[in-house]
């Protein structure tokens, strides 16, 4: 049986949350990669780059991996019922929930991360605690079968990291290697801790109106969830 | 006066060699990232990711960037004269040449390499030295205005060192930082140099059937190449 691993994908998804992962589900043997979205209309990216859907939630079959990725889009998926719903049927029976980046606050907005240890971009780190989560640092963070992955690019070290569990080290350090995964930024700013603050402050002030929105929009949810049980 | 970024698109791309990189320069102040191809219909991708093109050959604007992905498809586009004339055409007016991974070969069929020092994927390095380059390892390698990446995700690292000169360091910072590129990549896989020979060997064999016809036409273009001048 092939694996089935689908991607949501929706309006303003941010695409490198998506296609990093992409490329490393894609290149596992006898995987079936869907890219999730409510209807087969290309949909535009957060910076341009129009994705092609591939499957309905409708059609979509029952998956192995479910895969959320993030972006300022993500402020609108946390509010829409047939998103969280197609989430909610399909993380019943998967054997990984998983997001990249912002995507953990669709699956918080979903109800699906109360009492779970989670990580998602710096930047909505602490929006997480909203909806019952545990946050925690990390580029890639596991607790049962949830598996969350950190900001943007944190995607190919979650990939690369699930790959490893669904078929086994080699193959995913194989995968690593066609994909000459060896990184070396130029410069050592990819987290707050170790920027520059002055740079910090640009990229905050980059995010503000998206954050000042996600703020209002979490409070709103959170205070409808119940997490009595 | 905005700056003019434009990325080959092709059948068969690395999806991941275009879509770093993308992602990065679309996040430039007052850029415009183009997808270029012969015309606007959508693209499958090397491992079926499809992309859709924002501009044609002909429509295309004087380019300050022009960035040629690589990926399987890199075969095809190495004996196309309507691509090599885009090519050749763009990188007579551009402030940099670029290309990720295998794109490179396609810079060297355009006969654009002469002389110059470039990288490439690790699968294909060797092959530089047919078109007249100066094979030189590295993500990143810079010979004037001629700046080349190595394989699939060393776009990343390329596209923030181009960053950097195309603005200024601290706004290359502020990307990196909004994209969380602070990678733990969960094995050191990503280079024959540290994988483990038997996962080196898998990587090969995955990709000794596009190296063999690879060969052939990289010989076949380089035996027609006049560099005598």
């Amino acid at each position: 049986m092939a694996l089935e691993i689908g991607l949501l994908v929706f309006p303003r998804v941010q695409q490198l949350d998506l296609t990093g992962p992409y490329e490393v589900f894609a290149s596992l043997p006898e995987t079936n990669v869907h890219l999730v979205a409510r209807n087969l209309a290309p949909i535009t990216s957060a910076t341009g780059l129009v994705l092609t859907p591939t499957i309905t939630f409708s059609d979509c079959p029952a998956l192995d991996v479910l895969c959320v990725p993030g972006g300022v889009g993500v402020n609108a998926q946390m509010e829409d019922a047939e998103t969280l719903d197609f989430v909610r049927r399909q993380a019943a029976g998967v054997r990984y929930l998983t997001s990249v980046c912002t995507g953990a606050l669709v699956l918080g907005a979903a109800g699906l991360l109360t009492g779970r240890r989670a990580t998602t971009h710096w930047a909505a780190h602490d929006l997480l605690a909203a909806f019952g989560a545990v946050p925690v640092e990390g580029r890639v963070v596991r607790d049962g079968n949830l598996v969350t992955g950190g900001g943007v690019t944190a995607g190919i070290d979650f990939a690369l990291t699930l790959a490893a569990e669904l078929t086994d080290p080699a193959t995913a350090q194989a995968i690593q290697l066609q994909h000459e995964y060896a990184p070396a930024p130029p410069f050592d700013a990819g987290h707050p801790e170790t920027a520059d603050p002055a740079v910090t402050a640009v990229a905050r002030k980059r995010l503000a109106a998206s954050r000042a929105e996600r703020e209002a929009i979490v409070a709103r949810i959170a205070s409808k969830q119940d997490r009595s049980d």
